[in-house]
Formats: structure tokens, C-alpha cells, sequence
């Protein structure tokens, strides 16, 4: 759900075996999938899905940096809570500030910049502008 | 390495963290990636490159069924090793057997089906004839 | 959500990136994914949490045996639902049949069988009498 | 392999259909997972399993911190090359250069920080001796 006034979304996230390792935590690269699962909704509450995005407006978005603070573990089971806030919105990019979280307590928090590409030739090209429009920008802090 | 007597494919995968899970062990799932690594290498020995066949062919294999006994447990750092064959060749399904084992220990076997499709369509084609003469057959038990 | 009289749990599945591959569909080995998440969620349902069963009773769950037949592929942003049944519930086992739908289209179809395990040393045991009890057993077609 | 002159190692990377994505690339997330191998593979060359690690010394190695520049799409069935490198080797901490290339074109590069922790308790632990003394540093560049 994205409120105007937070303008920041939330997305659960249940840790299956398939997202822990051999530690019983789970797996560094995959809090990478549970920002983009998080990104995707976000987009989705705008009113954007990205499969008619690809379709209708010939774009896909690619991630093009990402930096990532582990801080402590999520296990096996637990229901996580990512939060999602779009903090630089340009022409052909955007940056996600991404926290996720184990109830209150703060697992892992990330920086993800995309870069808006025709998907045809992979090509940077300008976000489409009813949803450059509509995507929030989070508040300077 | 495939040899026209044993007529059987044999490729080592090594066991990394993002293969186990938090039971300490190589998350189910995963064997069946690790069955098309191996697929994908007996493939490449007897001469076919699979991006090769797609671009010039215009084919891709897809897996139609997949039946696995999960015997053994393989852990995390094990050097496993990929035994495959093939038991069914028609005109446009191959059927492959295949064995992962831990040194002598048998962990999991499996049978995988592929049919092959038409890349843009997704619709059941002949095998390419040069494909379908070059791979082994394995011998009757 | 579980109902006594259907005696099937549905559970809901959003494709995102991570699970297709380059043929553009869900890349196979994923759906022994999504089926390894209904089966934790219908358990969920029947009150029982996989992480507390292994703290309190010191067993986990491993797939013993899996067959998956692929019908039709799954797209990216596909929101899919996981249908799951328990069809044998023996001293330490469980054989549960799980499809895979978009809409009213089935995709994919398994049987997959699970073990109870001793989580420390991985050998069966029985499966902890207050689940066995609460599990649902699917009528006889 | 590791040479003492060059103080990197390199280690190849295959990419198969699991590690891509619908957009035909590799998944972004999946770098991660090739740069695991490569330095699991790096501290191997210099006579350190991590199970053995794990067993005898009580450590595990776990990411703090990733920072990854994804500047051009791997494909299916590239045959990839990581290149590793430590650049500060601390107590408790080991920072690793990592650049994926595809030939001699660079397609990920990416600084990894991993903390070594007592492997029952999650806390930092000093990084065993006879591996601080082995494993070698980049030189300044």
C-alpha cells in the first residue's frame, strides 16, 4: 500500500527453505529478490504493471547499481516487512531506498538504481511519462 | 565427458551456499538445476551449443516432466557428479536419466523429459536432425 | 485458506523476475518453489509453523520423492494459484497432489512426497501425533 | 588460480538458463552467487575449505556489505570470468574486489565485505590465524 502522505510502500515478504542457506539465515543475494518483488508492487499500487509496461511501451527497467547493509539475519519463517521510498527520480533512472525489516527490528537496507531501457535493444531510454508522474518521491529527511 | 562405450555424460557440480538451506543440505529444488547443467554440457560435447540451435535453429528445449527420488542428502563444499543418459530419443521428445552422486553414494535420481519447441511459439518441433543423430543413445540395461 | 469441505488449501503466487528465465516462462525448477510454499502455508492454515515443529519437536520435513508434469508455461507478472491436497498420510510420510493454475488453465501438476525427519540427524521418524490428527486427508475421488 | 605475482584469482562461471531472467539476461541478483563461488573457489586455492573452516575453527564467513555496478548484460550461455581480489584483510573483516568479465568486455564489478562469526552464535570472531597469514592482498594499485 502507498499512502501520499508517507509516500513509501510496504510489502511482506514470508522466508521459505528456498530463501535460507547452510547458515539458516537466509541467503545474502536473496533480499536482492525481495527489493524487487517490493519494487514491483510498488509500481503495481501506482496502477503500473511492468509486463504491460513491456508491452504497451516497448520499456523494461534494469537494475544498474545496488549497495546492500547486511545487518542481521532474517531465518526461516519469519515475516519480513520491506519498505520501499523513491528518493532521485531523473529522466531514464530511478533510485529505491529499501529497508527490510523483522518487525521492528532492521535486517538489511539497500540502495537500487534503475535505469528505464527499450526492450528491445537494451537501450536507455526516457520512463514513461504518465508513470514518471506518478511514482512518489519520498521527502528530503 | 561423453564416450561413444559408456554412451553416458558425466559433469561435476560443486555445492555452494546458495545451493543448501537451513537444514544444512542442498535445498530440493536445486537438483533439478543442477540436472540441466549437466543436460546442457552433454550437449555442448557432442557439438551443440543450446544458444547456438536457438539463434540458428530457431529451437528450444523445454522440460515436459521431471520425476526425482531424493535418496540422500548432498551438503554444502560436496564435489558432486552428474551421470547422464539418454533413454528416449523421438522425433521431437528425449528422455534423460540421470544420477547425482557423492563419490560412491548415490544422492538422487532422476528422469527428465524435454520436448523440443519452436522458439517464438513455444510449439512441439522436430529435434534437428544433425542434433538427433549426434546424441548417444544409451545401451538397454 | 483451508475448508474442510474441499479439503485443498489455495495459495496464491506472484511471478516476479527472479523466477522466469530466458525462454521468457517460469524457469521449471521453480515450481517445486511455489509448491514448497502452499505446503508450508497450508500447514500454517492447520495451525502448525514449520520453524516451531522443528524448536519444539525437532523434526523437519524433506522431500523424499517429486514427479512434476509441465502443461504450460508460466509469464512474468502471472498471478498463479497453488491448489494442494494431502492424498496419503502414513507413520512418517505424507503424499501431497498440488496444481498449478493461471485463472482457469492448469500450468503444472506434482505429486511430492515428504518424509518427517529427525532435524538433527535426519532420520524418519513419526510425524508428531497432533498434526497427523489435523492435517486433511483428501476424499477419494 | 591464485599466483603470489598477480594476487588475484580468477575463476570461470557458465551461465545456464537458471541464472537468466525473462529479459534474456542474467538475473541481477545472480552476480552475487558467481561472485560467492569465486572467492569460495579463491580461499580453496589457497588451502581453506569453508566446511573445514566451519568444523575445526567454529567460523563462517557472512556478507556485511555489497556494492555492485551492473554495467552490461551477461547472456545465456556466456562462458564468464570472475576476478578476485582482497583489498583490506582486518581482524574480523576481508574486503573483496570482484569484476565479471565475458572475454575482455567488463560486466559487473562489484566490492564485497565479509565479517567471519562464530558459527553457533552469529557474532564476530577473529579471522583464524593460519588463513589471515595465507590469504593474499592485492597490491596498492
Amino acid at each position: 500500500m502507498t499512502s501520499p502522505e508517507r509516500r513509501s510502500a510496504v510489502h511482506p515478504v514470508r522466508v521459505y527453505y528456498e530463501d535460507t542457506d547452510h547458515g539458516g539465515v537466509v541467503y545474502h543475494a536473496n533480499y536482492l529478490r525481495f527489493m524487487e518483488r517490493a519494487r514491483t508492487e510498488m509500481l503495481r499500487d501506482c496502477g503500473f504493471e511492468l509486463d504491460r509496461l513491456e508491452q504497451d511501451d516497448g520499456v523494461i527497467f534494469a537494475v544498474r547499481r545496488a549497495s546492500l547493509d547486511f545487518i542481521a539475519p532474517a531465518r526461516f519463517n519469519d515475516l519480513l516487512r520491506v519498505e520501499t521510498e523513491i528518493t532521485v527520480k531523473g529522466a531514464v533512472r530511478m533510485t529505491f531506498a529499501q529497508k527490510i525489516y523483522q518487525q521492528e527490528r532492521l535486517l538489511c537496507s539497500g540502495e537500487v538504481e534503475v535505469v528505464c531501457l527499450e526492450a528491445r535493444r537494451f537501450r536507455p531510454t526516457a520512463i514513461p511519462a504518465r508513470l514518471a508522474a506518478a511514482i512518489p518521491l519520498a521527502p528530503l529527511p
